[in-house]
């Protein structure tokens, strides 16, 4: 028998990082012991007890959390960063090149500096592997990599709903999103605009006309499927619940549903997590809760001239800490379904 | 002193009926006397207390239901139908000219007898002034009407969202509508999609593709105040939220940003609720709940080519009773504004 | 016509202090011009726009907050202080005798010096007349007073509930109270536990056993009604919703359901905002919202011998700023329903 | 290799059990073959896909519905039964004896036979083993039973509460509950009163003053306990959120705080679902959700002379679903924690 795995996770205090963990306690290799949890890290929460922030992890409620620095992460097999946009960088570059480091934040998923100067600002850190397996040859590249940059929630929602028909070529390449979100994605922040009193009863519209950093991601992972510059318009919306995400994406189309249906249905052929629902059927974020699986539909309006294609994904899991799982699973040779499931908690 | 006029509604037990009873008991004329309320109906639950399907409504919780019949109806000055789409053309055609009937059904919204076919099928009823106060020449044709067709809550909110650019002609005629709705634009149905274990914690897009059957209904509004016809591409999402809507709208455009904004400015500057933020602020449906308030916003995308406007509605008020309150208030040459908020229950 | 009276409101930017807002908009003394609004002032918000906190106040939006000083609410008529516990007193008492002080904080509702001092701490300020008005003997002392205590929101709704059995001596004096709030109870406060991902689809207890601050309110108001000493076990209750409150109050009984119903019919007999409900119906919060109401019901476990009381309000109007605006009404003199609705906001 | 145990699972397309499918689907018995799903039936829904219904339950989306009889539920090894109350005993009897039968309706819960004639009513069934295996003495029985009876959702949570005070003889016999659940308590009913549109923005009583079925139940878990008959006054409230039940529950005491953490310390010791919350945290059903957990906390309010126990469990697994398939593994004699998580979804 080999030696276990040790994993660590950075901002384990988190939404992103305590679905890591969530989903790690579920992984077959943590039930047979091939992989085992190291350092939980943490900013201003080190020094506290996991339970305090997240009592729904009762099997770690006792686990102290520690500084987030690359000593405290060094010596693992598997790192999570869970770390506000820009924090990353530092510490990957204090690992050893071995370490199997996955990113959760934004800091290499652009390939564009200029885009990177836009949405961002700061130093240009580069790009890493980008951790969406189901985009062409993704796996190639992420079942070598030790670097990986986990996906935003909205682009993984939108890219999935639209890759299909970009590759196929059946849409001009001007995509509109409107993606809906639960509160989650905005994190664990002590914020007045996202208390439950603001967000229940309401939906609104925020970080619009292109100011929202997800924006040139989706645009970047459409383009390079495309071959082309896609430009894309792009509304999150928050709604009153705590996780999902539905992407409404439509573009310009002469195609047939028929031929629209059957371009996604190929896409999605084989793979584990992608969901074309039934002809007739439509995508609900609640039946993806807790899971890694991804609802797919697509229609043609045929007075409009437009297709539209809609995914439904829980923003926490396939949206973050899933696609991170995922990619991990890669990296490491494992089975890329381990420890995810396709079946939500619903209702 | 006039004698008082008497109020019909028939649809009571409904939510568009118990809507138009919230508003009518805070009307100045109702407290003053100059109108009174007549008979109340409904179909299934006639012979049953208003109380029983209206807690809120204490005042009137006494007051019994009797069925909805042009019987029933005759004799008063003013009748709200809040009836099944295909039930008021019947009923309208038993009352004298001289009634005042506001329908909130769809049966007289489309001046297109085709578009009737499509969307709605059954025989063709003709149309009636819409209203929409708002629109071009809206309120002329109100204060003389005895018979008005009030519109849906979509297409006023999505209406009012694009009006001013499609008027100022500054975007192709090319419209997308994603609009996220709270539940009661449903109505009070006893179906299992609708129980709160399946809408908590979830949103779901429904009716996508053109086959809502408020989307003729928006492109003949921003068709008719183009001169021109418009595609509507048109998705509508549940979220979970009783009361609401957002319509997020896009089309092309070569405008500017300030342009935008000035041509919004001069559409809303008379309007007592029509309600354009200050820049940088953006539109919630929590804002306008219970009231007839219209929060507006736009925007342009540059990059995308895209003029997006937003409108925060609330569904019954704005999106139903309220607009057939602020019809009946210009037919019967009272202000516009009795009886009509522009401050929302918040938080 | 008599000069217009000036309304100030302390902690303008929170939920108090807006809700008070909401309703003087619709008071009929604003509407006629003979109550008018002066300063509006905030603590750290200072210097900002009302409608960057309270964007469904549109009247107002464009009022700006000046700081919470006694200079600045100097010169008014009336002034609501709707501030932090223990800033009430040194505000209070710099302003004239004749000026009518309305606080809906704690400061003056207790009339124990040692329950103030074990619940509270620091210096005791005292106490006010209590705005209750339901309560025996409280409409007179209102009527006269320029200092007014606003009950806490639990209070109301608990001390309602059990009033009507209490001061007909048909329970012991051993009352058990839990109590589901919504949350903009807990206030306008940016911290993480109330943020909207960790209070929706969850409910929770807090400050049990005593611990809440209400508790020994409760205890003061049931045993003046007594006469005597009453327990009072209280337990608060946070539920996914931004309003209400539904207190479930219980004490042993012998009482049959009869004898029961006619206590609460001659309690609420001739009282504008106590509406017990038929035998059968059940209160619910959601009939309530952005009204004064209280929806009432009581029932007999003969088995378990105990009385069981219901009282569902809306925390932040007859919780707070309706009972404020009542109390005020009562004070100057006006009509106790004016600007104070029946009739809640539902669905 | 043995040959794989066959399960079937009546009711199919409810909630209880698209629950028991989640559960199988994610244990290590499907997963490994030695479990497999047979027959999966329903009555109105029979002849419909299973993915219709429970778009969650993605492995099973194309697998049809048949109807509920005893000829299709024979030649299963164990046969859920989630059928409404009655149904049960018929179909049971038509079984062979070696087949496990858990049923997750009430008609075998009840030990006297006036109690179900009181609540139920009905030809009395009789009674089966208990499916709550941290009950004294139930580990043995249910290990040796061929028939199961699982508890109600209410009882679940009020009895684990208060069985460690009882069972320690530190309260009278007098309790009282107050449970807040969630809308899936309810089932997948079309019931006006159920709608999102209702529910949402809301809470309210319901089945007041022991008229709810459960309370006889608890009152039988307790007093089987405590040696005595103990009286249950029970309180169940519907809040807005789909899944939750949090238990209030408290009994005059004169123990101290001390004294009752000890009791349910050691009460809770070895059990794997039963989670003593460090003290001064309290539950909350949110860390529960999708988990068989139950989180527990004790304090004593000395003022009152009054215990407070809590239990946050979620209805559909711990409270029914969950607690099916743990009674199964104990009749089977699998390892009792197969197929079950004590980490919920959260947030």
């Amino acid at each position: 028998m080999t030696t276990a795995r040790t994993i660590a996770v950075a901002g384990a205090s988190g939404y992103a990082g305590g679905e890591i963990l969530r989903l790690l306690l579920g992984h077959p290799g943590y039930r047979d012991g091939s992989l085992s949890l190291g350092a939980l890290t943490a900013g201003g929460n080190a020094g506290t007890l996991l339970g305090q922030h997240h009592p729904h992890l009762v099997p770690l409620a006792h686990r102290e959390l520690t500084d987030t620095s690359s000593e405290r992460l060094a010596g693992h097999d598997v790192v999570f960063l869970a770390l506000p946009h820009g924090k990353s960088a530092e510490i990957a570059a204090a690992l050893p090149e071995s370490t199997l480091v996955v990113d959760c934040g934004a800091d290499f998923r652009l390939t564009d500096a200029s885009a990177w100067d836009r949405w961002y600002g700061g130093e240009y850190a580069g790009h890493w592997p980008y951790g969406l397996p189901e985009l062409p040859g993704a796996r190639a590249a992420l079942s070598t990599a030790t670097r990986i940059a986990v996906p935003g929630c909205y682009p993984t929602a939108s890219t999935l709903a639209m890759a299909p028909a970009v590759a196929a070529g059946i849409v001009s390449p001007e995509v509109s999103v409107v993606a809906v979100s639960g509160t989650s994605g905005a994190g664990k922040s002590a914020r007045v605009d996202l208390i439950g009193s603001e967000v229940m009863g309401s939906v609104r519209p925020y970080g619009v006309a292109g100011a929202h950093r997800h924006t040139p991601e989706i645009a970047q992972n459409l383009g390079a499927i495309a071959g082309t510059e896609v430009t894309v318009s792009f509304t999150p919306v928050l709604a009153p619940m705590p996780r999902g995400i539905l992407a409404t994406c439509s573009a310009p189309t002469t195609a047939t549903a028929e031929q629209a249906r059957a371009v996604y249905e190929k896409f999605c052929a084989d793979e584990p997590f992608l969901h074309l629902l039934p002809a007739g059927s439509l995508p609900q974020t609640g039946s993806v809760i807790g899971s890694n699986a991804v609802q797919l539909q697509v229609v043609v309006d045929a007075d409009a001239g437009r297709l539209i294609a809609f995914a439904a994904i829980d923003n926490l899991t396939k949206g973050t800490a899933g696609g991170a799982v995922q990619s991990m699973n890669l990296a490491l040779g494992l089975p890329e379904t381990d420890g995810l499931d396709t079946v939500g908690v619903a209702p």
